[in-house]
């Protein structure tokens, strides 16, 4: 009998096994009902204002939101829900006292879009606490008292479009979070105000794009003023970006310990913002980017005649490329002027208008200008060298030391004041001394007609040979000279 | 001095106008700061909780979303705000009082795209009560008292997705609202659960789209019992619909003043339900739809022997058309059995099986066969008319009523047997009678080889005249024959 009770041992064993599978597939459906502390329609659960100091246990699978608000919640931990709500759209969790989000709380919510966690106790955000949230387009996260933004907190959340931080104790501005090709690619929104701001990265900030900058509220916070700060400003006031213009009265920033409406740093004295126009030179390849408050806009660019630019003409210098910027392949001098982008969009229409300058030379000619200039420097401070070589290491000195009259001293110092770049030619000032110095004026007459603009000689001027006057005159095979042969100045003996 | 004074009042007075026009140049930019029951993050202002008798004042215009819930207003007024706020896209005033809303309550805020009106004191919703939300996509009007939705208080929003009636009063279901091609051509979700539905609209409920019924809930209402909600709801389960597979045990009906969940109805004596196929005739052209719980889908169909079927294939009498729909030009015996429709979407893949049942015979040859029967029955029956012409109205009688035998009688009685569908050839029958009666000898030849199928007499077989007797020769002038021709009756004088 032995077997056959092995068997039904093991008869029962497969019976309560499906018995406890066919109970699990029943526990998948949903088959439980509204929690008591909630109020069901459909698939909103709202259980607010119940006082609950929990989640409530067994919510239904089905639920697409789930609004807990004014409650009494203080810790949203990781098995907060044991069924997975994966239909749950939108999470309202704001007027509580949450001030602990486990880690791996937002796992068992993988297609959340909306999540509130305004008006709580949170102090920090750590890192990857919200990378589950792969769907999540808006976060509200003002009225806290968070202190730091955890570079990774918001990684791989690719979908957020609206963020909130407003009112908490932020203070350094998380700019990995805005930057183009950055982390959060669809943040259009990036509420930092009424926090504790004191320095932006102002150089990076007026890089972005304006359809960044115009949801990107930094008002009520404690700024350093400068005219950098009033310049960045002016700039997103003068081209009506919404976080500007929504807060004028409110943007604040500090100095001496005082706060001040930046846009009205008069003691700063800084310089009133001025619309830039683009600059261009002959033949270069420019492209302008028609920088609209929105994305995804319908762009039109006109030329400064009133004419469409079109998209692609074969002959055409200036087209319009696939991301409505204008592109020119070879500035050309009438190319100048101020040109219009109309952008249409689903909310709303704007109209941009870029001035271009095009300078009338190339930027490769420019180059030129200034080496011809360097070239002419050089070879000014080249003939001064030689001329002094001349002066002073002629061959001369050796031989007709024990015959050279004491004057020649005098005319040394007469042939160096000719090195000033302004020379004075005055027929006179040798006139009285040209007894024992023909080397003199054997060089000061090029110097007159014969010499070259910028002070250098041409080439095809020679110098005239002196009379042979006996003394003085130069044996060309003196082994002294030779090197003289390597001079472009005349060697006088 | 009269001049002069007027000069300064004039003077005055433009000076007034000035600063009035300057005010509210102002007044055009929005300076108006956060209420004070509020707490302001940029764009949001969230006023919950704050006992509010009434809308702050003076909103800003920029607000896109404004939270008023849980305070204690009871009315909205056609001026609860003086200024437009176009850029209000969720407006939250559940957990009050209301009991009235304007009819013009909404006109300043027509890019609402969110309105929370739940838990509320409604009791009616009047007619354009919503008209000027044309961007409304989600309506809640769960929890309130509303006991008649007007017939025309949803026209004009013709953006809405969800409506939530859930816990109110309803008892009318309002048809026109699901409707395909009616005044909500996007609702996917309309909860009419935990109402005071009895009746529904059971014909048209069956014929919506799946993906209108997967968000049609109607649990918790007091609906009547019978067997056609049965089958309707055991659809929707055998369907995996939403609506009924998330509240099986909520859906209820009512019989003899006593609840009964819907699938409990054994007391009806109901027939399960079963999926019926797909029905066509040799071909005919048919249209298939493959009918998903999400709208948007991309559909792709598989034949019986697992070949994907072509979107469109000039030889193919089988193509998808650009709805997803199986589209056959002409049906084929060939084209029988199951095709799957696999559909592909945001949220979630889909399976759909449908099976097609080919009749061997087209629609029109089943007509032709039924005329054939008829014309044959005709053709028998007037040929048999014929015969007791011939029996009874030969012109004989007339002249040789003196030499007749009183054995005629039985061989008419035995022509007449004739009549019946299976005729009983006997050679027997006649042969110890025949005697005085070729005629009948005469008809029976014909109905042997000679006669078609179905009774059909062959055209090329007529009848072979009786060999003429002298007695019972027929004359066609006989005038006492002509009143037989409008009698089916044969007339024996």
């Amino acid at each position: 009998m032995q077997p056959q009770r092995d068997l039904r041992g093991l008869w029962l064993l497969l019976l309560s096994l499906f018995l406890l599978l066919f109970e699990e597939a029943r526990a998948g459906r949903p088959l439980v009902s509204c929690p008591a502390a909630c109020l069901c329609a459909s698939n909103i659960l709202s259980c607010s204002k119940q006082q609950l100091p929990n989640v409530p246990h067994s919510l239904p699978s089905y639920t697409a939101l789930l609004d807990l608000s004014h409650n009494n919640l203080s810790r949203l931990r990781a098995e907060w829900t044991p069924t997975r709500l994966t239909h749950l759209h939108s999470l309202l969790l704001s007027h509580n006292q949450l001030n602990f989000i486990s880690s791996e709380a937002f796992s068992p919510v993988p297609n959340l879009r909306y999540l509130d966690l305004s008006s709580n106790q949170l102090r920090t955000l750590d890192e990857f606490l919200f990378s589950e949230l792969q769907a999540l387009e808006v976060l509200l996260l003002y009225n806290n008292h968070i202190m730091a933004v955890d570079r990774c907190a918001f990684d791989d959340v690719v979908q957020l479009q609206k963020l909130y931080l407003s009112q908490n104790q932020i203070s350094r501005f998380p700019l990995e979070l805005v930057k183009e090709g950055a982390k959060l690619p669809k943040l259009t929104l990036l509420d930092l105000s009424s926090n504790k701001l004191k320095n932006l990265p102002l150089p990076d900030l007026q890089k972005l794009p304006a359809w960044i900058k115009n949801g990107l509220y930094l008002h009520n916070n404690p700024l350093h003023c400068d005219c950098e700060l009033y310049q960045l400003f002016s700039h997103w006031q003068y081209r009506q970006l919404s976080s500007v213009m929504d807060f004028q009265e409110d943007l604040y920033c500090m100095s001496s310990k005082k706060l001040h409406n930046v846009f009205s740093l008069s003691f700063l004295n800084c310089s009133e913002y001025k619309e830039r126009a683009w600059e261009a030179h002959l033949g270069d390849t420019l492209t302008i980017k028609c920088d609209t408050k929105q994305q995804g806009m319908t762009k039109v660019w006109v030329t400064p005649s009133n004419e469409r630019v079109l998209d692609e003409v074969a002959n055409s210098t200036v087209t319009v490329s696939k991301d409505g910027s204008l592109h020119f392949r070879r500035v050309q001098v009438e190319d100048g002027g101020v040109y219009t982008c109309y952008a249409m969009g689903e909310a709303f229409n704007e109209t941009l208008s870029v001035e271009l300058k095009v300078y009338n030379f190339t930027l490769h000619g420019h180059h030129d200008t200034l080496n011809t200039a360097y070239t002419t420097l050089v070879g000014c401070i080249l003939s001064v060298v030689l001329v002094l070589i001349y002066l002073y290491l002629t061959p001369c000195r050796c031989w007709c030391r024990g015959v050279e009259k004491p004057s020649s001293h005098q005319g040394d110092s007469l042939s160096s004041s000719m090195l000033s770049t302004t020379p004075n030619h005055d027929p006179m000032a040798g006139g009285d001394k040209d007894d024992g110095f023909d080397r003199r004026v054997a060089f000061l007459e090029p110097a007159g007609p014969g010499q070259g603009q910028n002070g250098k000689l041409k080439p095809g001027n020679t110098l005239p040979v002196p009379e042979a006057t006996g003394k003085g005159q130069r044996r060309m095979s003196d082994p002294e000279s030779v090197s003289s042969v390597f001079s472009d100045t005349p060697i006088v003996v």
